[in-house]
Parts: structure tokens; C-alpha cells; sequence
């Protein structure tokens, strides 16, 4: 999986029956590049999130033929190794 | 989900059958790069699109067995953040 | 799909048996790379086609075992806008 | 499959239900980019390992729903040519 | 299908049951990134191979459920334009 910053939301005049109800978020990956996901989790802008990516987005939807390449899997508070320091995805961390 | 423009549509002399009466666009993206992508939405030149990859994009068909890897999923007018201001997909946005 | 140009064909002496007796092709991006696609159109050296990969590949075999994540979708002649304007993938225009 | 390494574990107060009770690792690849993958080989912060991308890495989880692309295949020790040269997946080695 | 130069096989103290008995092969790409592949073919060290990716690198170990995304589909020796000329794939073709 991975890890994007949310953007916003996606505003679509015309848009495929396939994609049905499902909210549509813009999010951005560590090179500037804007990329469309499904999010059935509720972020907001700003959230580090995890995405999913292929066939598994469309099993994260409750219907296997919802028509997504990207689902939101969960919003990112920190990281730990196992001395139990914990890191936060800062975009330093996330970008370098 | 990617974002790309609408270049035209495509023509072949020799196309394979499993594409069916697919109507077919190219897509540039961000780099410069062109991409074939099946066309369910009548989009025009210049529109601004998301495109659904891999097995996804097959069920955006109807038809589970038609053979695209790309479908297009719909035109983007615009993406807002959580305080309401909207943001157009201008050039240097998506291709920052 | 993506757009390559055709190099030639390819021989091995050793194939794995899932792959048939599929016509094998020797194919160029635009970045120069060679890929390795099944033919099913009969394409010749130097023909600009677009190429079908992931699960849909398979469809295009006539049996979704086959064992290919590439497979020839058409030959492209050109493209056009809605002014009805040509264009042809002449190397300048695909590879830029 | 890809070569990456271990990071840590990662913390999410909000979660997709799809993910189960999956335990989620933070790998970075050779360019220093992070990624999220389901671990069910018990990997510790350090030890370089392999993932498996797609729809393969939904069977590993012993349940082909649970929503995931990627998921940790096995612990690297070192890889040998014909020779029986052994070489350990220093970072010089697979990150070149 | 992509093409990569075999290095050697792979030793793991821990596996993922889902890769069976599988025989595990290192390959590097023209840019020199490793990658794991699952192989049935029986290749060598310096083997010119192509690699079959996604769900029909499943197929080809003859279990769709083994856990891989990368399998060898053949050993290349060369490829010939339709005028007859060979070309070997020598490392300045393939990695130019």
C-alpha cells in the first residue's frame, strides 16, 4: 500500500454508474502527483493515509464491482520501531 | 485512480476483438506520455479525466471480458478542500 | 494501454508450457526498454500498436489461463481531435 | 516480487473493517520511498525481505478478501549463483 | 513481460507457506533493482529470461493460489527483424 496526503474532494459533472455513491478524494503522492481514490473512512484534508491498490480496492467497497483502482485503507497516526520509538509521518519521513 | 487530458480519439485499420465497438481516446499524462483508453463518458479534447486501471476498468464496460486495462471513469470540474475553496485542474496543478 | 513500437519477433528455446504456442513479440517504449508481448493481429516491425497488460491480456488470448501480462490490442494509424485534424504516432509525438 | 526493508510497525486509529486484524508494516524501498504491507511472518525493524504485490497477496492472508496489495512473502538471509558464491542483500548490493 | 538477467537463487530461513516448494530466483533489471521470481523453467545464473507479472504468474506454477507475482515464462536467445537479422540480447540492447 501506499501512503498519500489528502488533498480535497472531487467535484465530476459526469461520472461512471460503475463508480455508484462512493465519495471521491483527490490526494497527492510524494513527487506532486495527484491521484483519485475511493474513501469509505472519512478523511479529511491533510490526513497521511494508506491507499489500496487493483482488485483489493474494489473488495474494500463492499461490492467487488465497484469500479475503482484506489480505496482509502486508513488514516496514518505514527510508526514504531521496536525499541518503541514512535514516528510521526512528517513529510520529511514520508518524502525524502 | 490517475488524472490525464483528452487528446483526440484513435483510429486502427487492424484492432483486436475483444475490444468490441469500444470507442478508444489517447490520453496524455503529466510527462508528455500517451496512453489508449476506452471511452464510456463521450469525453472530448481537452477535457480533464480519471482513468480506472487493471480488472476495474473491465467491469466500467458492462462487460467483464472486454479487453481494455484503462477505462475512463469521468471529467473532472474541479476538487474543493474542507474550507469550501475550489480548485480548478489547471496545468500546473495536476502537473506540478 | 500503453503505445510501443514493434522490434521483431522472439525466439527461446526454452518457454514455459503455459504460454502455448503464442506468437511472441519484441516491442520498444519510448524510454527504449524492450518488452515482450503476445501477438494475436500479426503485427510487422516497425508498426506502432497498443498493448493490453494485466488480467485483460489473458481475455485477449481466447483463454484467461494463458500465461501473459501483455498482449497486442491493435495497430495504430493515427489519431485525430474533434477539429478533425491527423495526427500520426510519428516517434516526435509519442516520445516526447 | 520486490526487495525492501523494515521499518516498524504501524499505529492507525482509524482503519478500514477489510484489513481484519492484520498486522501492518512500514518498508522502505531502495529509493527511500515508504510502503505499507500486511505482515504474517512475524519481520522485526532491519531485516530485509520480499513482498508480493496484487491480487497474490490477498491468498497469502488465507482469506482472498482481505483488502490488501502487498503483503511480506519472506525474510531474506542471502542469495547464492551458480558457484555457490553467497551474497547477503547488503545495502550496496540491492540498492544500487 | 518484462525482460531481466538471472543472478543467482534465493535462501530464506522464513518463508510464507503460499509459496510452496517453489524454486526462488534474484534477477536484476536493466537498471539494476533486484527482483524475486518464482521458477519452473529451471534457469542459470546469466540466463537472458523474460517474467510473466500479476495473476498470471499464478497460473504458471500450475496453482493459482501460490503467492507469487512474478514468474519466468522463457529463457531468450534471441529475437529476428522480418528481414531475417538476429539480434542477441546482449546487455547494450536490452539496458541501452
Amino acid at each position: 500500500m501506499e501512503i498519500l496526503r489528502v488533498e480535497g474532494s472531487l467535484v465530476c459533472t459526469l461520472r461512471h454508474p460503475g463508480l455508484q455513491k462512493m465519495s471521491l478524494r483527490v490526494l497527492r503522492d510524494r513527487k506532486g502527483k495527484l491521484h483519485v481514490a475511493v474513501d469509505t473512512c472519512g478523511v479529511r484534508e491533510g490526513n497521511w493515509v494508506f491507499v489500496v491498490s487493483g482488485s483489493a480496492g474494489r473488495y474494500a467497497c463492499g461490492d467487488p464491482e465497484v469500479m475503482t483502482d484506489l480505496t482509502i485503507g486508513g488514516i496514518i497516526d505514527f510508526w514504531g520501531d521496536d525499541s518503541g520509538q514512535m514516528k510521526q509521518p512528517v513529510e520529511s519521513e514520508v518524502l525524502n
